[in-house]
């Protein structure tokens, strides 16, 4: 089968070690299935992963749309010829190949009036989201005890942001949001913010200028570092923080402390990485996000599509994403 | 009427500037309550306010139970005669007085079969606990869902440790604690433990010489720096950890990210210190805390009472809680 990958990290801006191979399919066993990858999206964390080799030929790709080709003996939740989707682990390899493995906990069938291609934009920012909001910030899943309360997202129109805004919406929030520019601000607007803050300004300024002193809940999406005294600042007494990047900088967690406030990292692959008991969580996220993007109530963040699986689309999808400035999602059509 | 203040900050090693006064009793307006205190507990964040002084007089104090002498005109909740116990805020004169005020919902009636020593040792820390375990942690108030959960308490025979077990072991968790003295370590048992590791020696290793790996909660009574990077380490992924103490360095809060660990740090004051639209869960969680003191399946943690409100047993009892070896609680009968 066709797989692109590398052997040596690298960084692009220097050189481009993606590679094409062709190597043997694998074998499903246990409780694994063998998809047909049909389109892949491209996240952040496919360019960090670039870091990572250990001079064995890597294959990079999460989120993944896809046909069951095969599987493993001890598998119940899949035939042959389902239509699925998954963001996987970060411990095998992955979906940048005409076939891959992955658990059957961490999948689940693909929403029937999507296309492969808006459906491999969202398991893993869906994933993220979900796990961020009703986990991390600890948000009811009944809307009926969120009408009184305020989210604010840091990065309004990235991946994470773009579904985030939307589960919250249907979740009940008031969704405050960040953009600069005229057409990230519009974008996260049209995933449903109810208000969008400028972050290029001080931000407890453009909040304050909505008549808003604190919000109950944040996430931080983007850095870390450079919103954690803003954060500390804008977050309500026995208030909530999540976030999603690791800090460059050790932290003065004391600003937390007045307010009792809580502060969590979210990082998706938490649950397939250490193999918890609770991995099925995955599968049944996914179903609900089917189940939402079936109905309507959420949709694809999918912004740009290349087509073919080749070293040219997976290379263009990483320069993209290091650009910084990409709205919703980037899909790879196989 | 008397009470027991300073008007500077002092070092308790270098002098003692705790005074006794005569002062009006204060008047009970709107939701305050004017209480006749019969007994006072002492808590590590009385020792640690000598330090907070602006030049005028102050009155520390937490922890109070006595009897209801007036109402302001906005009470709903108490009346003249109420045995009532609280700890009030940290922003008001304390209850080292014959007399205090304090807001209605920051109170509640005192367990009739407990002694008004008894029911003083323990508004502060069961606050802390309940926030702490309920909130911070979030851990579930059905037994049923916690009968597989392990929560690590460090230092299980101080104040709040000692409450923290017994109200942990209501709810149905395994409990570990800390203590190494063989006074702390049979404490800690009395209280409820069902383990006691040495603090002295590495808890990780602790930990596994009983088979246990990681735990699914911790709650840190003691230093935050001393232990943040243990508790990295025995925390299961996507678990908790709750703090108390300000810690002295900046923290590596990366430690806590591929586990997707939540950090939350837990102060009493901090809904009566913003006056919180939900300030009255301390009302509700004191009323729950007598239910179960009067069911007898929360016992006092009163180790050590000082007789009389003056300036002697005010300072004693500081020295006593600045040399950390107290178990339990230290409790003034005026």
């Amino acid at each position: 089968m066709k797989a692109i990958g590398f052997s040596n990290s690298f960084d692009l801006r220097v050189s481009n070690e993606f590679e094409e191979r062709d190597i043997p399919v694998p074998e499903a066993k246990g409780r694994n299935i063998l998809v047909n990858v049909k389109a892949a999206s491209i996240n952040p964390i496919d360019t960090k992963s670039r870091n990572t080799s250990d001079g064995e030929f890597k294959i990079l790709g999460y989120d993944a749309v896809g046909v069951v080709e095969a599987v493993g003996e001890e598998v119940e939740l899949f035939h042959v010829g389902d239509e699925v989707y998954y963001s996987g682990t970060n411990t095998k390899q992955g979906s940048n190949a005409e076939y891959q493995l992955v658990d059957e906990r961490l999948v689940s069938i693909k929403p029937e009036h999507l296309s492969y291609v808006e459906s491999a934009a969202l398991p893993l920012t869906a994933l993220t989201s979900f796990e961020a909001l009703l986990e991390g910030l600890n948000i009811s899943s009944n809307p009926e005890d969120n009408k009184d309360k305020k989210l604010l997202i840091i990065n309004g129109a990235g991946g994470v942001g773009s579904v985030a805004t939307q589960i919250a919406k249907h979740l009940g929030l008031t969704v405050i949001t960040t953009a600069s520019r005229k057409e990230t601000r519009r974008w996260s607007e049209k995933m449903g913010a109810d208000i969008v803050l400028n972050h290029k300004h001080h931000l407890p300024d453009e909040l304050r200028a909505h008549k808003i002193n604190q919000v109950d809940y944040i996430f931080n999406t983007h850095s870390s570092d450079a919103y954690f005294n803003v954060m500390a600042e804008m977050i309500k007494p026995r208030g909530k923080i999540v976030a999603l990047v690791n800090f460059m900088d050790k932290v003065d967690l004391n600003l937390l402390k007045d307010k009792s406030v809580t502060f969590s990292f979210e990082f998706m692959f938490t649950r397939p990485k250490y193999e918890t008991d609770d991995m099925i969580a995955h599968h049944e996220y996914l179903r609900k996000l089917t189940y939402l993007l079936d109905r309507g109530t959420i949709k694809t963040t999918v912004n740009k599509t290349l087509k073919g699986l080749s070293v040219e689309t997976i290379t263009e999808a990483h320069r993209l994403i290091e650009e910084g400035k990409s709205i919703g999602k980037i899909v790879i059509e196989y």
